[in-house]
């Protein structure tokens, strides 16, 4: 599967935040970045010389690779209540719409929900998910049978098994990670302080101590759920659960939309990531995270495109503009957070965020998680600024190719993942047609 | 150029502002819609039997057809500064970047920039443009040569040509109009009330009554210029346009972001359009237009993109995304804003403040501007609801076709407009390049 990529022009990731564009090749061998450069000195490349044989070689005609996007949060077989009950009050949609559909999912219909999404992630340039649903074992393998990177979490919380069942998906999914060439991972998390109870939440922090391991949660999403986690326990939901000593091995927060001082104090002290989700946040009407000040504040920023019912979409060009312009607005400063932090963190913060530091940007030994912009579209001309036309213009239909590990899955449309659209298609329209 | 879409599905626009979709066929006769039905009685449809000569059959393979996004405010002329002074304070990036390099731009540079606009245009589905700028019978000539259809307006200020230049390009750009199979208008409109005098006011109000036509101005778009209009005349901006005789024969404003009730009163009562314009409102941090309150209000809703150089791209999904999500967050309701209405703006909305109503929806006897939607693709499935899906999950990657005037001028990603791409973009970066 080794792939030569030239006539390209690669986006190269610096340390801080920024970004510079060489012209040249970039050679793919295994699962991995073997040689970016100008094409001479590729032969004398480690592991590029006589017994390197190019599978493909792909012209590139002057279009941009970039890292793959990195979606930090999401619950990715939701897809089956995409456009399902919108525009409906918050709680009318959850209790009355939502939850008692989910109640009817079986492990064989997530499986098939979260094809679609992966192949979804696939056209916006998604190489890899952060995903919290039931099932986390099963969310892996369909993962892993199209090929695809996933970081599965945990969303415990009192309606189901505990803790004890999150340590069997954490050794579980890590172990597929094993049997398949590091595509699947599990990081300790859990859904949230207002369905988790206390004991729940002790043997999660326990548990994540146990195999030193991150922990992640939906943490201050809304105005309701801070105030509420402070009349229980006097504390907000960041400073509860890092009392809780879930923290003592990074993590983070999903959301993060209502954070006060000793909320970012913590976040700073301890390298958390506060993964915003701008387009479901405007969706369900919770609220605008403040990521100005996190990047003031130097707190750790990566980007999500929550579930699909919430959404609705998997667009992760749509969520990076949002993650910059709503910032503009609600700071009322048109200069407040610039382009090329919030592609960073799209990218690179993702990665980091996700545990997938080896994917976080092209560089030679890093995993071939790829995607090839079409820069001869119009929203992507003139090329004043390129970073800025990606996040500012750039869509989906920019997408021209997204290659993970090393492997190529959707170049022009087109899928290889070892399943059938139209069947997909076909599954997803008789689960949700099953429950009407 | 006469079109038989058969396999379709075919979304049909109703008064309520609902939609209803129908399967069957769809056939356009010269540039108008022929016949719409399940193709069993075509033959005796009017004008359908022995002279009518299909030129193309498409198979459509169940994909849906739908009416033509009208973008109701756009300055299309500005792709050349797209990304070019992003993330700056306001008033720097207007007056720093902005305004010196518009000064530079010849007739000859802003046609050559209007067809990359309109390219734009085509990969989102969007089938006309509300269009202020330099040099309307230029931009009008370049929208006429792409068959592309165009309404424009004035940009008058105290900076240029006064009233009478905005008369001789009223009857310039609609001779065209009649020359070119109706693809050109003109509409009576200036710039804003805080860059014009009284007097060039007043005569534009004089000539609107004259040519018995709408007026459209921006209107409202910052807190800034209210103020700023208030202290000058002790009457906001719609209140002072209003009292000079500016809306006899309607008209609107484009932005609509700070309105009071009075404001709200005399759009309703004038029957004018509001025309919001999310993603520039948020990038340049004006606010968030209350889009709900109008529709609550019974007030004309339109959306535009605004220029390319504000909000970079000319996507109307991203616009109808935003037009419908941002009213949720800023009402703190998400049930604020139903898709359906968006849709509605988008389509009809945007025709009838343009002075298209025969363009709004398909239907026979209108105009063909029809644009084809991608089923298959992920983001689309399952289709819960199809209407929901356009607004929160569409993209411009579903768009397969557009249709302008019953001529395909863009079709899987190649345009048929009498031009290279490649030689647009390289217009579009040497214009640009010349000014740095």
């Amino acid at each position: 599967m080794n792939t030569r990529f030239y006539n390209a022009r690669i986006l190269l990731t610096e340390d801080d935040h920024s970004f510079r564009i060489v012209d040249g090749e970039l050679w793919t061998k295994g699962n991995s970045i073997a040689y970016i450069g100008d094409g001479s000195d590729v032969n004398s490349a480690p592991g590029l010389g006589d017994e390197y044989v190019t599978a493909r070689s792909i012209d590139c005609n002057g279009n941009l690779l970039i890292p793959g996007f990195k979606n930090a949060h999401t619950h990715t077989a939701m897809t089956f209540l995409r456009s399902f009950a919108d525009d409906l009050p918050l709680d009318k949609w959850l209790f009355d719409a939502v939850f008692p559909r989910e109640g009817q999912l079986t492990e064989d219909d997530i499986y098939w929900l979260d094809i679609l999404g992966i192949m979804e992630y696939l056209t916006s340039g998604i190489t890899s998910n952060f995903d919290m649903y039931f099932f986390p074992p099963k969310n892996a393998q369909a993962s892993v049978d199209c090929g695809f990177r996933t970081v599965q979490t945990s969303g415990m919380n009192n309606f189901g098994a505990g803790p004890e069942a999150v340590e069997e998906n954490y050794l579980k999914v890590n172990e597929l990670g094993k049997s398949s060439d590091g595509l699947a991972k599990f990081i300790i998390g859990f859904h949230a302080e207002y369905t988790t109870s206390m004991e729940r939440m002790e043997g999660l922090a326990k548990l994540s101590q146990k195999y030193k391991s991150p922990t992640f949660l939906h943490n201050s999403e809304t105005r309701k759920e801070v105030d509420e986690c402070i009349e229980r326990w006097g504390k907000t939901p960041t400073q509860l659960t890092d009392s809780l000593g879930m923290y003592e091995y990074g993590g983070g927060g999903y959301h993060c939309v209502y954070f006060d001082d000793r909320d970012i104090e913590i976040f700073k002290e301890k390298g958390l990531w506060a993964v915003t989700n701008p387009c479901s946040n405007l969706k369900l009407a919770s609220g605008i995270a403040p990521v100005k000040k996190y990047l003031d504040q130097g707190i750790n920023l990566a980007i999500g495109t929550d579930g699909p019912a919430s959404n609705n979409a998997l667009d992760f060009f749509r969520e990076m503009y949002l993650a910059a312009t709503l910032s503009k607005v609600s700071e009322n400063d048109a200069a407040a957070v610039d382009a090329s932090e919030i592609l960073y963190a799209a990218t690179a913060g993702g990665a980091q965020c996700m545990d997938l530091g080896d994917c976080d940007r092209l560089a030679v030994g890093k995993k071939a998680d790829i995607v090839m912009i079409d820069m001869k579209q119009p929203n992507m001309q003139p090329e004043n600024n390129i970073v800025k036309n990606l996040v500012y213009s750039g869509s989906k239909s920019n997408v021209r190719l997204t290659m993970v590990n090393g492997k190529v899955l959707y170049e022009d449309g087109k899928y290889d993942i070892g399943f059938d659209p139209e069947e997909i298609y076909a599954k997803a329209n008789a689960i949700i047609g099953r429950m009407k």
